[in-house]
């Protein structure tokens, strides 16, 4: 199976310690790691709920996909995020199978992780990250 | 601890069928049900990778929230389910940590599940549903 699990959610923030706050008495635990991936403009923060992370990104410059994705839509849940074993063939597997690829080739993202992001015109709208290990 | 778990994403869409196959392409498994909630105009259909469930929902009439959420903001994630053991001492739990409830009281929801919301204005912008099994 090319895809195994949901390995995170990311929601997009504006205030990153506002939510990390809102997030902690949420959920009833606190973030186990902050991240930034300077690549992407962002920094991230991590909670774990059994083993599915919900991953807070807030952006760190204006032309962060973050800052973009808040002007355009607000706050709110950015991502799904897929762990793949191997995520090059599953990339391949999901452009022949129709899927639009943003990423055509992986990139690194947080949490020592290669990700590629597949485009929500041809998900139903929803922001579809394939992630595996490093 | 008041949530245990990630228990389902909750994803809005406009054509059930054409969705259906769509993520069962994406996720490379059948849906496992199909189920009406007729007091919330919607019909359900059911994912589970691992142990979390992806549940898409459509309108089943024009006064539905999907209906409504849909016209607002298109297809696309809708909320985020957490397991608790206790929804009513959750729902109170919530409500005291200044949570703006939707549902002072769980109500009938899908897959055998007590359910009730939590308003997004207090919680990032993030649909957050507490359920729990009946």
């Amino acid at each position: 199976m090319s895809i195994n699990k949901i390995e995170h959610i990311g929601i997009a923030v504006s205030n990153l310690d506002a939510s990390e706050k809102l997030f902690s008495q949420l959920l009833g635990c606190e973030p186990y790691k902050r991240e930034e991936v300077a690549s992407e403009g962002v920094i991230t923060s991590f909670f774990l709920l059994g083993d599915i992370k919900i991953e807070l990104l807030a952006a760190t410059n204006e032309n962060s996909p973050i800052a973009k994705f808040i002007e355009k839509k607000g706050e709110g849940i950015h991502h799904i995020a897929f762990d793949t074993a191997n995520i090059t063939n599953t990339l391949s597997e999901k452009s022949q199978q129709g899927f639009q690829l943003i990423n055509a080739t992986p990139k690194d993202g947080a949490d020592n992780k290669q990700i590629a992001f597949l485009h929500p015109k041809s998900t139903n709208s929803v922001l579809v990250e394939l992630c595996q290990d490093k």
